[in-house]
C-alpha cells in the first residue's frame, strides 16, 4: 500500500510538472493532471492540497533534484554557472517552471530561503578570505550568476533559438555556455591590485 | 474623429498593457480591457485584431517607447545596462510583459528582429575595431548584457525584494544597479594582453 501511494504521488507530481510548465499556475487544470497521471483528482487534494500548494510541492521537488545534480560550489562559481546552464537546458520545463513562479508566485518558500541563506554565508566567507572579489554584495553575486546561467531563456528570438527562430545547434549552445562561464569568471575574480 | 479614435486606441493599449502584465496572454480578458478603457469590446477587434495580435501591438509600443528612452549605445554597454535597469524598475509592468512573452509568445516579431540585427551589427563593428572584447559572439554579448540588466526580476525571494520579502530600499537598488554596471564593464572590456 505504501509503495502504491508513493508511486501515485510521483506520477501526480510528474504530470503536474508538465502541466504547470506548459500553462503556469492560473492556466493549469487539476483535471488534466489527474488524467495524465491516471489517478483520481481527489487524491491531489488529499496528498498535496490545492493547486497552489501542488505547485509548491512540484517546485520543491525540482529544487531538491537540482541541488543534488548541481551542488553549489563557491570555490568555482564559473563551473557552477555552467552546470546550472546544462541542467536547465536539458530540462527546459524546469526553466519554464521557474519563470512562471516569478510571475505568479514570487515569494520564496522557507526551504528556498534556507538554501539561499546558506549560499550567502558561503559567498560572504569566500569574500572575507579574498577568494572572491568583495566589490559586490553576496546577494548580488548570487543574483547575477543565476541571471547569466539563465540568460539563454530570455535570448532575443525566444528561448535558445537563433534570431530566425531555428533551434540552437549543439555548437552554438556550447559557445554560449563558454560565454556564460567566462562572464562569471571575469566578474567574480578577485580584483588585482595594479 | 481621427483624434477621437487615436485617443481610444491609446486608452485601449494602456488598459491592455495593465491586463497583460497582470494575467499574461492566456489569462487576459478582452472584456476587462474594454471596460477599463471605457470602450466597446468590438473596437479592440476592429483596431488590433484578436487577443494575440493585441498583445503584439502592446509589446511593439512598449519596445518603441523603450528604444526612445534607452537608446542602444555600443560604446557604453555598462551605461546601457544601467539605463535598461532604470527603465524596467520604474515600469515593473514592462518586465512582467517581457517575461509573459518569453513563456507564451516567444517568437520575435519582424520589428524585434530588425532592432536586434542592428545591435548585432554595431557590436560586430565595435569588436572589429578592438573597442569590445572579441571573445564573445555578438549575440552572446547582447544576451548576457540584457540578462544582467534584468537579473533583479529573477532575484531569490522574488522580484526586487529582500530574501525576507520586504521591498528593496533605494540604497539597495542603487547598489544592485552599480553591480550590474560593473559586471557588464568587466565582461565586455577589451582583453588586455599581458
Amino acid at each position: 500500500m505504501a509503495r502504491d501511494s508513493s508511486a501515485t504521488k510521483a506520477r501526480l507530481l510528474d504530470a503536474a510538472l508538465t502541466e504547470f510548465a506548459a500553462h503556469g499556475i492560473a492556466g493549469a487544470r487539476v483535471d488534466r493532471i489527474a488524467e495524465a497521471a491516471g489517478a483520481n483528482k481527489r487524491l491531489i487534494y488529499v496528498y498535496f492540497g490545492n493547486k497552489e500548494q501542488l505547485f509548491d510541492h512540484v517546485m520543491q521537488r525540482a529544487l531538491e533534484a537540482g541541488a543534488e545534480s548541481v551542488p553549489f560550489d563557491v570555490e568555482d562559481l564559473p563551473g557552477y554557472a555552467g552546470a546550472i546552464f546544462d541542467h536547465l537546458v536539458a530540462r527546459p520545463e524546469l526553466m519554464r517552471l521557474v519563470v512562471w513562479k516569478q510571475l505568479e508566485r514570487p515569494a520564496a518558500t522557507p526551504a528556498q530561503e534556507g538554501a539561499y541563506a546558506a549560499k550567502i554565508d558561503a559567498v560572504t566567507a569566500a569574500q572575507r578570505a579574498g577568494r572572491l572579489d568583495s566589490a559586490f554584495l553576496p546577494s548580488d553575486v548570487l543574483t547575477l550568476v543565476l541571471a547569466l546561467s539563465q540568460a539563454w531563456f530570455a535570448a532575443a528570438g525566444g528561448p535558445a533559438t537563433e534570431p530566425d527562430g531555428s533551434p540552437w545547434s549543439e555548437q552554438r549552445r556550447a559557445r554560449h555556455r563558454a560565454a556564460v562561464v567566462e562572464a562569471v569568471r571575469r566578474f567574480t575574480a578577485p580584483a588585482r591590485h595594479t
